[in-house]
């Protein structure tokens, strides 16, 4: 193990994508909702759009065109709006609000639980997500991710990739940066992470998108580790 | 179950002398240390000095008179002035730091972890503690509690019994403060939480304290629940 990788006392991870495949499970929920309410829709282009309403509607928040909201409120904003461009009506509103909180149930990648429980045994392990604290609870439960502690943009009121989001982490881990590796399967979440010193770690996967979409897979030498899945980061990291 | 028991969705615990046996557990690493050191001092006494100091260190924090400080910083503030008052030198400053997480070690009661796996299959289980964040983590992990979030009053920057450190739980869990119930050995923290509109469990830990203290076992008839331990908690819970 190289020795910058030795003093890593804790592994922060990015959520959506990285460790939980959003795609698949919205996927499998709508499919199930418009088999029954018998709606015409297609299930993947429902979850690309509703994924796609995220970046745009958080930057919003980072710029302060919209005061501080969760990730949960912004979800069903763009869910609002969804519903209307695809022509679905007569849902109650608390269908609205459970079909929102599909966002809590996502599933992990089938690496997912083992590869983080290998890590918990030697590492401090976190999630620093966009996704509010309630939400990151939520799904923890619901998946059984052992994280030994929750964490969320939501704590510095700044979202990823703001630099005092991963900050604000380290602190309250009581670690300096450099004792944090950040772990993501998008290479603009570690860029900004190590802008502030930590460490980062690739980890591929490659059915997170609509397979039309070219994802990025290329493993880069700026990062400290570059890992097919959370069992090879286990093993890079001697865990 | 009482009916307003049936809106509690999260139980929020106080930890130190709720959930954890902060004097034993001192105790037994200051004897431990006294032997090896040949210091001729009562452990028990040292424990007891040590744990007076924390209310006044906070109240200052409270008051303003101190910035926002951890409590790892004000355990530490507290315990150079205890080497002092108790004859302590030669020890080296890592050694001093190592002391000084013994609050990261402390073992929970008994009941505590059985308690609360039960607990955690029918409710959310969250520390609401002045101990910060990355403490609280290392508690966890040293003791196996099973929290599913953790939460202190770190992240409202306010330690108990302010208002905002109970609110910003229940804000942070996404839940009304009356779907939030606070469990805790000390009335005072009851109290005030009951102020803020959660609910209420008290649990008695006879030992908490110096036998010699009286303390305060009466249940009341003002809390929503009264129990004798975690287990009876979850009983009356249906957990």
């Amino acid at each position: 193990m190289k020795r910058s990788l030795q003093q890593v006392k804790a592994l922060t991870f990015d959520v959506f994508g990285t460790v939980v495949d959003w795609r698949g499970s919205i996927i499998r929920e709508m499919r199930v909702l418009a088999d029954k309410k018998d709606w015409s829709i297609d299930p993947a282009e429902f979850a690309d759009a509703w994924r796609d309403g995220y970046a745009p509607a958080m930057d919003q928040v980072r710029r302060g065109e919209l005061p501080w909201l969760t990730i949960d409120v912004l979800h069903r904003m763009i869910l609002d709006d969804l519903l209307k461009q695809f022509g679905i009506t007569g849902l109650r509103d608390v269908e609205i609000a459970d079909l929102n909180r599909v966002w809590h149930r996502l599933k992990p990648w089938p690496d997912s639980v083992r590869g983080l429980k290998r890590l918990k045994t030697k590492y401090i392990i976190a999630t620093l997500s966009n996704g509010n604290l309630s939400l990151l609870m939520h799904m923890a439960k619901f998946s059984g991710l052992p994280w030994d502690v929750i964490l969320s943009a939501e704590l510095a009121k700044h979202y990823k990739p703001d630099p005092e989001s991963y900050l604000t982490a380290a602190q309250l881990l009581d670690l300096r940066p450099e004792q944090v590796m950040m772990v993501a399967a998008h290479k603009s979440d570690l860029d900004h992470a190590a802008r502030t010193g930590m460490q980062t770690a690739f980890v591929t996967r490659p059915k997170e998108f609509n397979p039309d979409k070219k994802t990025d897979l290329k493993y880069e030498r700026r990062f400290d580790i570059n890992a097919s899945d959370f069992v090879d980061l286990a093993e890079q990291l001697d865990a």
